[in-house]
């Protein structure tokens, strides 16, 4: 179980907010590698895995993507707030404004809503931390597109933060690959029947 | 940000297990009203909500939701544990295993991967405390259905305690309803400017 | 059985098309809170429910759904009406246009295809109409989202009436909600068997 | 607008009821060519036909498919009526209980929901009617595929009844196409500007 | 099996790239109509056609959408090349950076992944054919939105011979239309058994 | 662009049918990491992969895994041939009759349409690699689950080739890995403009 401590794991203030951004950064609200699909994924999948140090890595990490998840929701709502539907309009998010107003909602910036589809939990440890570890690239690669469209030390600052633990993320998965090969030597952990 | 304790909100032990009812128990790990939906729906309505009481409660309630779907979640890993091929196959769990092994996944009863499309944050604060409220019926009647198929205390006392925290929800998702009435007194929030 | 009749619930006659408007009634024509949806969720739900006033109410109301359905599709088609594909263009419309010309579509005005994953019938009445309420709330904040953007009588009109109805749908899913907690004076219409 | 008339298009009256026809009816209530899709692709696709003729046409058949998806809704609650769990879980229907109890929902037998993306509404005359003469075949196919499976007459008057329809409905849109090719004599309706 | 051959079925040489025309071109790469769904539609319906012939044509019309779809892919990709950020923001393509930055993705031009929703196989071949028939048709259509939206010969070459081809697969499949019907004289392939 | 070759790339000869590995094999044409999957994964990633050495890797592994769906959808349709109702429905496969009748489907064995959520391109080809390399050994495993299954050489002698080649594929994909390693050494392709 969680406790919820009343503290962003990264601070946000966003004082000139930016729609545009807003809409972007839904990508990690909602999009396919967002931070809520990395969280349920690792969460999920430390059910089956054999290893206790796995399972620890798993637990830690998708604990700490909850906390990414709501550092880039706060983002999303600082960078919504007071905004007029004309400004909405502008930004391209007419269409946001007309289901959702100013609700922060997992969907990508096209409006998709976040799906399961997005994630695996296969059964087999060595698969599973593969895609792990490519979710956390993925993850990265995003967070590098948007720091791209910004200036703004108030974005940038909790961006760079965010990309950042992927890649301490992506490590720690890189080890977790290492004892699963340690523990299966022959490379395969599903011992075939036949 | 989040903290883990290791510990469930409420035991769970099931030294009979029973894959019928891991089938089923999916439908509250991945399925329409299953928790994380619940806990999706809270922690995301947070943001756009009024009232700091009513902030709170979406708070509270969401990070509780998390630790019942890690309640599910443990139930289902512990009723698949060690289950065979054969004995999955008589459960109509041979499509799971093909595509999950013995691992646990978001998806319903029906192996339907969980969606946001299932919730909604519509910037409207009554309309979301409403769909809230509904939402915890719906989880309530959910766990109905789990408890009418089984003997087992193993799987009941859980249920028992899961099902009555969805009542205690309902009810404070009715405070936060007379909260709204309350601020609102012509009981439209939502400012028409024509 | 339906017997159609030739007419409008309320009329529509937009002369000043206005392309922006088209976009955003998708909403109401296969959004999440659309009428397609609160029309499929009632005439779907009726089969289940334990009483014949509430029957009753699920088809009155699920019928005049489908009328506003027609409308808000009139109001889309006359509104695209003769549209060149740079006005389309310019109203963000172009995606729009290459998969559906000037053809009226149940997707929102994002794109995303109407699915009966908004929707739900739980078996429980008591769910399943405080669902109901929820959705006409949500439907009537759509409304008003809608209206806060155009000063044309010729859009304003149908909206009025349209948001008015939903609040009168409200009331009497209210009243529903009473004959349920009547016949069900513990409160739980669904006998649990343990 | 609509009027409901209290009245099945067909009469039902399932008194021996068949769990397994339940499970298999639902192709036709929620599935990829069940009446739901019927009835919403006519209707919608009526709104960009260029001929009086052929807009109530699909007008007509849209409306009777309606009345179809009625017929097939009543079916099923008729076939799940009084079952219990033992009996639902028998004939495959324990997710399905779980999740709707005994309602009626728009899924198909395998719990898929209803979505918009089975249809199309190209605004291109020529396509649409074609696809919707391919619409008719294939839920006559469907309809032939469940009268494969019973040799109730409960439930072969009804499916023989609506099968037919479907083969006049086929012929109709037929006329439909032999207009099309009267109005735009060199098959092609849209105007390529180069 | 699926020899590769290092060649385009049609040269395409984007000199002056289009990025609206790149977010378009989206609609037959990912869209309902698009050359993926012909190509899985084609390919798979085949293994249930009960006519050499048929089969044959299934397989080759099938072949060849996989080369359509791979032009649709070299122009996408030749229209996005190089472009700044500023650039794909103007074009509404901000969101697909985010997610996709340059790359080729299977989705229509609003982000909707594909989805097999879109295709059929009912195991009826005169439904089938008939479905494809349509399909041709809506590929038809599309192709001439396109072409409505350039003066530019690079893209409008490409699109008239696909366009062209869409033609000729339809009258193709009008002739397995005409080989079921003489293969099934009474218009009915599926014996009904009662 | 493609030429088709009238030879399976390894041959399938079923004469004892079993219906329950054709509803399993589903998984594997039209699964979450299925060879449809993987075919349009590589098929689309090439366009934007910065080496020749690698989008002739991904051509060659995408063509070939086009080869392998089909290999897959000739087991399922020799599986299916001759079934009767009843024995289809004793596999747990009348749903799926009633909707395809004998055909073969790109669903997975719940019958899930398959979506191109399963995929990615994210236009940063170490992520995209590594992806890959997660879906082989995704593969891998689902045909170690399909192999644990059957005791039969009609059915162990395909499925072993094909879990083989993914095997090579991922090998291939690793040197793919370090190609890029070399490319930039700063383990970072996406140069970051801030």
């Amino acid at each position: 179980m969680w406790i919820y401590q009343k503290k962003l794991e990264f601070p946000v203030n966003i004082t000139a907010p930016d729609l545009r951004m807003a809409k972007q950064l839904m990508a990690q609200y909602g999009g396919p590698d967002c931070e809520l699909a990395a969280a349920t994924r690792y969460l999920t999948q430390r059910f089956s895995m054999p290893d206790d140090r796995i399972r620890a890595t798993l637990n830690d990490i998708g604990t700490e993507e909850l906390a990414h998840w709501e550092i880039v929701g706060v983002m999303i709502m600082q960078s919504m707030r007071g905004a007029s539907i004309d400004e909405l309009e502008e930004a391209g998010l007419l269409g946001y404004y007309t289901i959702h107003n100013h609700a922060v909602f997992p969907a990508d910036p096209n409006g998709i809503p976040f799906t399961a589809s997005y994630i695996q939990a296969s059964g087999d440890p060595i698969t599973d931390i593969t895609w792990d570890m490519a979710a956390e690239q993925g993850a990265r690669a995003t967070y590098e597109h948007l720091m791209n469209m910004t200036d703004s030390e108030e974005y940038l600052a909790p961006l760079r933060f965010l990309r950042e633990r992927e890649i301490v993320h992506y490590q720690r998965f890189g080890e977790c690959l290492n004892i699963l090969h340690e523990l299966f030597p022959d490379g395969n952990q599903n011992k075939l029947r036949r």
